[in-house]
């Protein structure tokens, strides 16, 4: 791509740095912000640079927080002996939006990934073996995704955590509730077969 | 969507704003920012604000340019006589990118939409106008999108410009070269026999 500008060209290269964002997008972008108030652009830097600059981690999980503990652990009636392991704060939203979990969770921040350079000590997996290992922790629950990653990652806490005698545990997966058979690929519908829980259960909580 | 940092909030908040950009987007690039060192967020928000703040347009065809005139004007070799009209410098750098043109722009800086609230009296129309009036143009070339906002703004010049004697042609639209009939949308392709070309035509530039 030639550009008629080099304020431009920076502009668009900077901006197709970012995931999923190619030159022609980050272009479009570009020119969109050119035609709205230069202030709009001001406020987008602004807030890009603050976030950066500033931001803080919850010292107890590892999710990002504004304050010293997120708000999820520093609320006394969660249950501080489940903890959720996910990969980012995406899946704490995730979950929190179901409504469905009352622990607290721990953020490893991304997962065993030896093709993109992420070994185990770039993760946050010591503080959760630690916090295993000090006894305060009945369950852990799984939650990365289910991919050779995920369950490399899983796998290596699993073996960290050695026999702690609590309970470790995985998110079930399965057909999407609304969802048709047909359409379902085979992993899934294999999983969810031989994964089938009692019928009971499935009515009981309602 | 509710976060666990305002900081995270607003940086989600301001990448929504652009267009295509979801707030699921957004936090994901605002994620993998975090990822990153801070100084590739401090590029990012400084190349965009220099383009925002600095960014000059061509005097004459108002290309983006970071000198007075732009290249493609400041370029004797070039046909002046004939202007070709685009709605933005995408247009420019993709018919540029042809090499079929060698004449010059002129960069109208949208379209008129009264949808979107854009009138004539926001587009550089006035000054390919005059510059139509004052004899030193031969042929305008039409090159916007044919939509019916393209389609509007065609016709407003059109009327501006008046009976001037001078050639006013738009771009062939057609079956792209290459592409099979059958997949074709209609319109198009009713199009390209209405508009059919002498035989000859076709291989007479090769
Ligand atoms: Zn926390
Ligand atoms: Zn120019």
């Amino acid at each position: 791509m030639e550009f008629s500008s080099k304020l431009i060209e920076r502009a668009v290269n900077e901006m197709s740095q970012l995931p999923g964002i190619g030159k022609r997008t980050a272009l479009r972008l570009v020119l969109h912000l050119l035609k709205q108030p230069k202030e709009q652009t001001g406020f987008l830097a602004q807030a890009l640079v603050a976030m950066r600059e500033d931001i803080k981690y919850c010292a107890s999980c590892h999710n990002i927080s504004d304050s010293a503990l997120c708000e999820i652990c520093a609320n006394k009636n969660r249950n501080h002996q489940i903890v959720c392991i996910v990969e980012d704060i995406r899946d704490v939203m995730a979950i929190e939006n179901t409504g469905q979990f009352r622990g607290i969770y721990h953020v490893l921040g991304g997962k065993i990934s030896p093709i993109d350079g992420v070994g185990p000590s770039q993760l946050n997996i010591n503080t959760v073996v630690e916090k295993v290992k000090s006894g305060s922790v009945n369950e852990i629950i799984f939650a990365l995704s289910s991919t050779m990653e995920g369950d490399t990652t899983n796998f290596y806490i699993y073996k960290q955590i050695g026999d702690c005698g609590i309970i470790i545990s995985t998110i079930a997966r399965g057909i999407s509730v609304g969802d048709e058979l047909e359409y379902a690929d085979e992993v899934t519908l294999g999983r969810s077969i031989l994964q089938r829980v009692p019928f009971e259960k499935t009515f009981k909580n309602n």
